[in-house]
């Protein structure tokens, strides 16, 4: 556990809060019993009270973002966008002892996973380095790293459907996925593919055998499993909601259903936010949430997993925060015990 | 009825063929028996196949856009945005023999529903006088116009619901409108309240008494009751569905339930489009058609009318075509025997 | 404050927990810090996991329905239909000292604001009153009193729109109302208005000027302002989404807008759910919380008023918890600062 | 061509009009040059008008529901559920010289493709033999035959997306195929997963490799390319709409991108409702049309196809007025040259 700067409290900065995944942090950390928000910066809001642009926080909060930001913090949660991360944390030399969250995909893969540069304190080179922050796979790492790097969003809920696999060398034939993201996944920007007009009642396919998230997720599965060499076939599709991620998956596997079903609950023993069935499971079930469940089945030979989870939560801003709860000692759930929306 | 250039069919040019209106003006033109495309213009899309932009028309047709146009036509529509009709109108003078049928707001009102221009034939001025296209108040007016001023969609949606109290000098009180109107209302452009994540499942309120369209219903109104002098509050709401306008009405009214569905029911009987129900309406019940019914009841002392209408269709290309229907002497509802989406 | 059964938490008994407001309330009180829950009472789910019902439940309780429950709790929670809440209590004898909150109609009107009956314990017959659960009117009386008659949802959004003008006198003229409710205010029962087909992208109105909520509505109007005697009229509309009302209302007003803003603002200080604003609203902001947000506008004479809230918390279970609060000396916001979905 | 009993006109009756299927033929039938529609027989609904169940059809119709047949027709459409086709057909011996079309399950199947019964007129068994009716694999059967069982909807867009493969012998590895539909495909009852709230904003799998289309699917596979023999992996979803079908499927195959679009463009030049592109797709697109729109990739060795169409039309009612036509000789695209709706 890590002395905190502010007492009994964790003080939080938050680089980019204007966006989605910033919203959708302050929504988690303006209730956590255990964070103090020591700055919200945003360079194009800078000045403006946050509930101007995450306007169900009117009533929640007075805070307002700011143009600047201090070291006096514990921890930073980078919401910026890919690429920037890295170039904030080159040009703003923040002190070692700030832990840094980034959910960028800037520091995800191993090779990437550091950044070196001076620090305003002395010449000395500072390098950080950063710790794949899927809880599932790398608890115990995050509980004693520097600096996290979030997982992103079909990165975390594919992981989640095929880690118990790798971990025990079971990830033996090709895999099929297909899984459907809501339209927050797209972030605030406007788009074409984001028009209500048009993604109203729709259903698209994009990136097909190409998403960027398969490099994290082949990189989390031969960690576990060396010798893991199959493909990965994923087609990802545009859903017509806003939040929440399903992944259908299958494989062919000598696991018999109850091998299977065994082999998940003993992974997942312990993790709170991730749960086994063997009921059908939908979409809506952990909307809101940062809970992931997984329904695993066998059907003649083949294992078929389902995966949900809500991508901005267990997906990005919710798992930031499950990561920042291990960093600095706190109850895994702290803050994170969010009522569902369910319907 | 008017000689045709082309011979059987009424050839018809479009400008601004790349938006909403221009592509449901497509999607009936291409199969309308008596209707020849002579070109579909666009400064934006010269050159691409109508199906690049308007993509469920692969199949039906290989027209592609222009970026220029020509004479040899007998209607010209105009799909254009508010103010650009008049600027496009003046810059570029069609000879009178051809007719305009405007679908912006440019005409709509009495005091501004005409243009002079030299054209190119002759130094005389040309004056262009516009008739209010809407069939259900001006149909013989409209069957000897010149040209067309297309209304507005709340506008037809509001006017149809009161136009027969009107007719019969019966609109006394005070009147209370609230409706909500579809995403495509707002067009094509990307905009903060079109966009998926925020319109998904929300409803907003806005212009509250100070739509554009209040003039053309108030002006609609006191041409069939010279003496109406009443409020017309309108609240209209965004609705998270694309198509689509449902209208609620009421004021005091000293008539019977019976006298108002007949004097209802008189005013449209020989309208093929609108029609007059005691039974409950729901909006999806029109929505890809040119249909608008409406539903009388009495409550206590007050009328309370329900009006539903494609806000595309009736409210935009449909009535303009209805409108072409009638300047060309075709049969009202050529082209427009619409399969309804139902659900 | 009341002595509780059970030490330091407040020991609850729900019937009627496999519904929606149950579920609610279930979704709410597993994560409240200040209540353990002694049974959830349903007899179609008697010895199913809450979760089988309540699916997104799933990894946060192992809590079951039970088919019987017991006097040794300090409240209880009907969440049955309306009707069922005075015949279960005729017949289910509780003793005095178990405080009931209903979230039926059935007491929420003050003529039959009561329930007499012969307990177990003795033959002298039990009489309990019920105060009507709107802290934004009655918080000192709901702090001492024995039952609570918690208010219906569209009832609830529609005072919290009227109720600072008639505290004030100012309600002296006609009002008129359109709301939109989600889905889930029509129960869990399938029917055919909320068939997936024909409400999805569809709106409806019903019950035209006769909402049986207009009586609540008028009943406090009256406690506030006893002149109170304008004619109310009230359009519910169907909307095409699960969660949440909004809506819209006007009235002619001689209060000029900053007076307005003040006298809401005045009247709502203090109370920490309902939150004033002059910025646009729209029905997400405060879908999933139990916030009501209510805008105030001043259109030419007249006073425009819109109030969104969701019909399951501030409208029906977090009301319910909030009123238990109260009753129970405990912080008024515990257990309910909620995150907002948001999106 | 078949001599037609009433003149010009084929003369159709529909056995089962109040369902989806039902009303999805009547709209198009209301509408087609070249039907008379003879009677709509509808057990629960004789008497009533048309327009009182679907009530789109207001102002289009005056036709009734009827509770009795008879045999002066050409055509009888058999809109009735699984099972019911062939017991109507048992216990109701229409004269031979009447052809069906049945839009169930019961006769697509080669095994179970006929019934003997005897007639009215003679002793002698009447045996009905039928045609699968998928235009796009038995077109010069479909013109020739007595009978036709119409396609199942997910078996028309999967079969649409595979049968040019099969025709050029080409399926050779095993396929995968994800789909999804919207909640039309699953009739007219009410279920907990057409329930709105539910449905909404929610996704959820179903049938897991085995659906009852897939062996309609092979069936026509097979019929194309003897040797086929390779597993159909079919993941089908419930999706939050209410019509359409996309399916996406893949298999490892040695064609080139240009071959394989020049061999799915070859094999549908001619069949006017099914087109081929490159381009990326979406639902929406042919959602209230006849139409099916594939897209055709490589990547690497993977060839990759979706295919969307309109599960009522095209995947049945369209689809059967598709064979109606030509059954009796007229233009294959009458009556369903069907504007879209596009938004």
């Amino acid at each position: 556990m890590v002395p905190l700067s502010g007492g009994n409290k964790v003080k939080a900065g938050i680089i980019g809060g204007a966006g989605y995944t910033g919203g959708e942090l302050l929504r988690i950390l303006v209730n956590h019993p255990s964070v103090e928000i020591a700055f919200i910066h945003s360079n194009s809001n800078a000045g403006n009270y946050i509930y101007e642009v995450h306007t169900d926080l009117f009533g929640d909060t007075d805070l307002k973002f700011t143009g600047e930001y201090n070291f006096n913090i514990d921890v930073l949660f980078l919401c910026v966008g890919h690429g920037d991360a890295r170039k904030f944390l080159a040009a703003n030399p923040f002190p070692a002892s700030v832990k840094v969250i980034d959910l960028s995909q800037d520091f995800r893969h191993s090779e990437k996973a550091s950044i070196s540069y001076d620090t305003t304190q002395n010449s000395q080179p500072t390098t950080r380095n950063f710790i794949y922050g899927l809880p599932e796979l790398n608890r115990e790492a995050i509980k004693t790293a520097d600096n996290i790097a979030n997982p992103g969003c079909f990165a975390t809920c594919l992981q989640l459907g095929l880690l118990p696999l790798a971990a025990n060398n079971t990830l033996n034939s090709e895999v099929h996925i297909t899984a459907t993201t809501g339209s927050t996944g797209a972030g605030q920007s406007l788009a074409a593919t984001s028009h209500f007009t048009w993604r109203n009642d729709n259903l698209s396919v994009y990136k097909v055998f190409d998403h960027q998230h398969l490099t994290e997720i082949r990189q989390s599965l031969t960690q576990l499993q060396h010798n893991f060499d199959q493909e990965v076939n994923f087609i990802p599709y545009r859903g017509d909601f806003t939040r929440g991620i399903i992944a259908s998956m299958y494989l062919n596997s000598d696991l018999s259903a109850e091998e299977a079903v065994k082999l998940y609950t003993d992974y997942y023993a312990g993790h709170p936010f991730t749960h086994v069935t063997t009921r059908n499971i939908d979409l809506k079930q952990i909307v809101n949430t940062n809970k992931c469940f997984i329904q695993v089945q066998k059907k003649g030979n083949k294992l078929f997993i389902i995966s949900i989870m809500d991508n901005l939560l267990k997906g990005a801003s919710g798992q930031a925060v499950q990561n920042m709860n291990l960093l600095f000692g706190l109850e895994e759930t702290a803050g994170l015990k969010l009522k569902a929306v369910a319907f």
